[in-house]
Parts: structure tokens; C-alpha cells; sequence
């Protein structure tokens, strides 16, 4: 069954697609079968996330760049992500806009996720719908997120390209989120730039790339040794990057493929520079980071009865134990209970 | 040495709280210590977290409240956390201001806390930090976090009483924040209202309250059962709470007394429906699982060495290997090591 609905959606079948992304979404035990057998067969697919703060255009801008991919020939995939909802997940931005305008091209794969809790689990399941549509076939995967915190840090992990969208005219204070948010751009676009004040908010942007507040290089992932300080030349190190800033007018179309051009140019980049290896093993060590607490808490889960657990976290509720030493007698129990027979 | 300073602390000597603050959010080692030295001493402090999106004010509101609070006899904790720069942390905001306006009053006690990597790191960091604060003696302790997203949620954890500030004209799309941000308020309040279109928000908050998208009760922790749709009567629930809508103009100080009584309101709240213990065994709970995390890596990092922990991850990069399979081979390596003499 499973392995049937495998294969039909590495031939690129789409309610095999849709099925298997409902799968690796909802049930644990099936994204392990599933990422087990499709993982050979992705890396290939190029990601980009794509973020902003509301009212920067966002889900205008991915729909158009989109299009434009469709227009040079690649299949796309978007995986459009809402990290703000804890509880009840809510609607996702632009999905109206985005079924008028894209629907009945067979090659765009669009996908609406909310979260359902925590944090980890959603950049998991984000990185796990990404693997099934690379490796169903799409060349170009748009992850959107909306808002800008770091809820869309941990998400743009999966990316190999983060493209950062500006609108004019946000407010003031909209600056202390950007320092934040920019430090992942690879590019920076202005969108709204038919808006008043769109040229003052280009060149805010420019001001910041000149003091070096906005530069992604593999420093940030701590391992090529670079200068961080302002101002500093940079030029001479082999993996450095510099962010392009473009404009565009997205809901006109305005600008859209010079976006697409910097996009592929990144790619080039990340290639020639060893930085797509690099970029892999951050985001694999992530990865198999959250994967080996998941699996320890399982574990802790299985071999630790539920009420010796509550008895424990109510102790440290009032005050009894500290969660430290919680944490000592839950690890001495869970290993206890394994060397058992 | 160490006993001392936390001697010194519980006795409210201000240099020596500063320093077992950086002292817990610098070393994972005297952390432990600390805390576990302090808990039995906490939990009389009531903590209450404060969000809401940039421009609504929220700084000055904060400085307002702990000045309410101290014409009212209180001692006052201040932690202002900044999670949305995941690299540099950066400035945070209000600090001149509340600099400016508290500074000189030893009744109170201010700690600004950016993020240095991961937010469940932070999050543990602002946790011990209230502690501190709480065994030091101060019967308040406002958490103060920027931004309104997932951040915010799982910082807004240590509190007992959690406010949402909203301000009138921050933009339509803003709507779409405010649901996930909202659902987690105990309190909202809606500043700045001097400015054109506060009755706009105010009618349209009450509006999503009378909804019911805005209701707080334990059921979004999984524990009591509760009507959970629109418009259905949940008043004859024990643990129901009302979320009061509050107006202020906190830069005149205009309404801010009123905010004070309902946070009391909320406290008393708490303890007569036993909420309060609800909500410390929700904290204990995620604060002993991510301490619980963490025991596991360190472990893991201890048992396996790193060329062999680099080797698996590079072949997961290079899609040699899966992240699930990663994961068995470390989780057995781990294990391995650990049955050895």
C-alpha cells in the first residue's frame, strides 16, 4: 500500500503526492517509512524560503515567482507555512488569490500548513512535506512563512536560498524586527515600490547592507572563519556572498524576474562555493538533532509508566523537587527500566 | 562561593542577584546549581507575561504597570526578552526610556535578555532568571517579549498571567497576527487609545471575544473539557476566566491602575479555581522535558565522538543515509558506549 503510494508519487502523480504529504504531516511511524524510502531520490530540488512581515506582499510575490518559474519550464511546489496560531492553526494568507491564480497549471504543487503545537514539530513536518515534493519532481520549492520572528528562522532552516521581502511603509518600529529577520537573507526585495516612501525604505536597506548588518555567509553556522565586524572587506573570501536589494511591484508582475535571475544566481553560488554542502549539513544536523530528542522521549514514554511522570512534574509544579533533579530521576528510571529484562 | 552569592541573593542584595542572573544564563553547570539551591523557594512571586506587536507601546506600558505596582508596595521584577534576533540578539527596545524612568528605585530590578541561538535555549534562560528574581524576593515579575509570534508563546510559558497589548492602526494584516497571539491572552489591553481609530479596535477585538476565538482556560493545555466553538455558554465552567478588554494611554499613565486590579483579579482567579496549580504543572512539564532534551545531547555528545557524529551527518547531507536511519545508528551508538565498563 504504502510502498504503492511511494511510487506513484515519485512519478509525480499527485494525489499520491497530496496522500503522502498528509501522511508525513499526521503520522509519525509513516514519515519515517516514507523519508526512509524517498530520501536518496531528493537533494536536487532547489528550496527557497521566502519571508516577510504582513502587508509586505508575500504571498503576491511567491505566486509571481511561481510564474515565472513556470515560464522557464520548472515544476513548483509551495509550502505555504502559518507558524503564528499555536492552538488552532487558522487560515493561511493569500490561499484565495493563490487558487484563483494558479489553479489548473498541473505544474504547481501548492500545500497550506499550519502549526498544531510546537514549534520543532511544525519546521519538522515542513522539511518532511519539502522532501516529498523533491522527490516527486519539482525543481523549485517555495517555502512560505508568514510573519518574521524566529519561528521563521527555524522554518527557512530547510531552505538553500532565503529571499527576505520589505514593503514600504511598515512603521518605524517594524526596523527592530528586520535586524532580526534580515541576518537570514540571501536577498532582500522591496516589494510595494509603486507605495510613497519606497525609496526611503531602499535605501534603509542599502545603509544596513553597507554596514555589513546584512550578510549571510557560513560564519553565521559556525564554521568558515570570516570578519563580522562593519565595514570590514569580505570580498577575498571565496564563500562570500553579497546580498542583492531588488524591487518589485508585485501585484503588476514588476520586477519579478530579475528576482528569479538573483535566485538562480544564488544557486550558482551555493554550488561553486561549496557553501549547498555546507547549507546541507546544517540543516542535517538540525534535522537528525530534533529527530534523536524525539526518539529519546519516546523512549523515556515507553519505559517510564505515565503516572510516575505526572507524580514527578506535580512535585516539581509545587515546589517539591527542583526540575533538575526531575531530570536525574526520570533519565535514572527510563535507563533502569532498560536493563531490565 | 557560589553558596554565598546565592545567600546573598535570597536577601535581596542587588549585585549578587546580577550576578547569579548571568550567572544562570551563561553556564548550563551553575544553573543547575543555582536553581536547585533556589526552588523550594519560589513560586510565591506571581509572573506575568507581556506581548504584543512592535509600536503598541509596550515598553512604556510595562514601566506604567511596575510603577503602579510600586506605589502599591510591591517589589517589582523587570526581564525584557528579545527573541527576534536569533545571531546578534541586538538593542533592545524602551531600555533608554526605562533607564530614564525606574532607574534610581531599588524596589525594583531590570534584566534585558536577547536571544544567543535557540529559543528553547532562551526560554530556559528567562525561566531561571524568574527564579532568581522570585527566591531573591520580588513579589512581581513582569516578562516583557517583542514581537507576537511562537516566540512569545513558548516565553510567555513561565508566566501565570499572561497580557497581549494591541494599538489602534497597526495595519490590517495585523488581523492575522492577533488570532494566534490572542488566544493566549489573559488580559488584553489596547494602548495608544488617543489615537484616531482606537474605537475601531476596541470594537473589533470585542468582537473576535464575543466570538470566542479570544478565551483562555485550560483546555488549550489538554486538560479540562470544555465547549471549545463559537458563542457556546462556557460560564458555568469552574475554570472559565473572561478575558477582560482594557484601555489605556500608557504614556500619560492613563489607566494603568485599573490593568493592576485586573491582573489581581487574575491572580485570585488562579488559586480559587486551581488554576494556578494547573498552570505551574503545564510550565514544570515543557521546563523538565527540554531539560530532559538537553540531558540526552549531552549525553549523546559524551558517548559518541564528534568525527563519528560529523561522519553520519555529512552522509545524511550528501543523502547517503536518511535521517531516521541517522538517528537508530546514533540512538545504538549511544547506547552501546553506555553498556560498556
Amino acid at each position: 500500500m504504502l510502498s504503492q503510494l511511494i511510487e506513484k508519487a515519485k512519478n509525480g502523480r499527485r494525489r499520491a503526492i497530496a496522500q503522502l504529504i498528509t501522511l508525513v504531516e499526521n503520522d509519525q511511524e509513516a514519515a519515517r517509512t516514507i523519508v526512509a524510502a524517498l530520501y536518496s531520490e531528493t537533494g536536487t530540488a532547489h528550496i527557497v524560503g521566502i519571508t516577510g512581515p504582513p502587508g509586505s506582499g508575500k504571498s503576491t510575490l511567491v505566486n509571481e515567482i511561481a510564474k515565472e518559474y513556470r515560464k522557464r519550464e520548472q515544476l513548483v511546489g509551495i509550502v505555504a507555512v502559518d507558524p503564528s496560531s499555536p492552538f488552532t492553526g487558522g487560515a493561511l494568507l493569500g490561499d484565495r488569490v493563490r487558487m484563483r491564480d494558479l489553479s489548473g497549471d498541473r505544474g504547481i504543487f501548492i500545500r497550506s500548513m499550519a502549526s498544531r503545537g510546537s514549534l520543532g514539530g511544525l519546521a519538522r513536518s515542513t522539511g518532511n512535506v519539502v522532501k516529498v515534493l523533491d522527490a516527486a519532481g519539482f525543481q523549485v520549492i517555495l517555502i512560505e512563512t508568514v510573519g518574521a520572528g524566529q519561528a521563521e528562522v527555524e522554518i527557512a532552516n530547510a531552505a538553500l536560498t532565503t529571499l527576505v521581502i520589505e514593503a514600504p511603509g511598515m512603521g518605524d518600529d517594524i526596523q527592530t524586527i528586520k535586524a532580526g529577520i534580515l541576518e537570514i537573507a540571501d536577498l532582500l526585495v522591496v516589494n510595494k515600490m509603486d507605495r510613497p516612501g519606497s525609496d526611503r525604505t531602499v535605501k534603509a536597506l542599502q545603509t544596513m547592507l553597507h554596514m555589513g548588518t546584512v550578510r549571510r555567509d557560513e560564519s553565521h553556522h559556525g564554521r568558515a572563519m570570516t570578519a563580522t565586524g562593519p565595514n570590514l572587506a569580505v570580498s577575498d573570501l571565496k564563500s562570500t556572498w553579497h546580498v542583492p536589494l531588488l524591487e518589485t511591484v508585485a501585484i503588476e508582475g514588476l520586477g519579478v524576474s530579475p528576482v528569479v535571475d538573483a535566485i538562480q544566481e544564488h544557486r550558482n553560488h551555493l554550488i561553486k562555493s561549496g557553501d549547498w554542502l555546507e547549507r546541507e549539513k546544517m540543516r542535517s544536523r538540525r534535522e537528525v538533532g530534533q529527530l534523536l530528542q524525539d526518539r529519546f522521549m519516546s523512549k523515556l514514554q515507553l519505559t517510564v509508566p505515565l503516572d510516575e511522570r505526572e507524580t514527578i512534574i506535580e512535585a516539581v509544579a509545587r515546589r517539591q523537587l527542583d526540575p533538575y533533579s526531575a531530570v536525574e530521576r526520570l533519565f535514572e528510571q527510563a535507563h533502569a527500566s532498560e536493563e531490565a529484562p
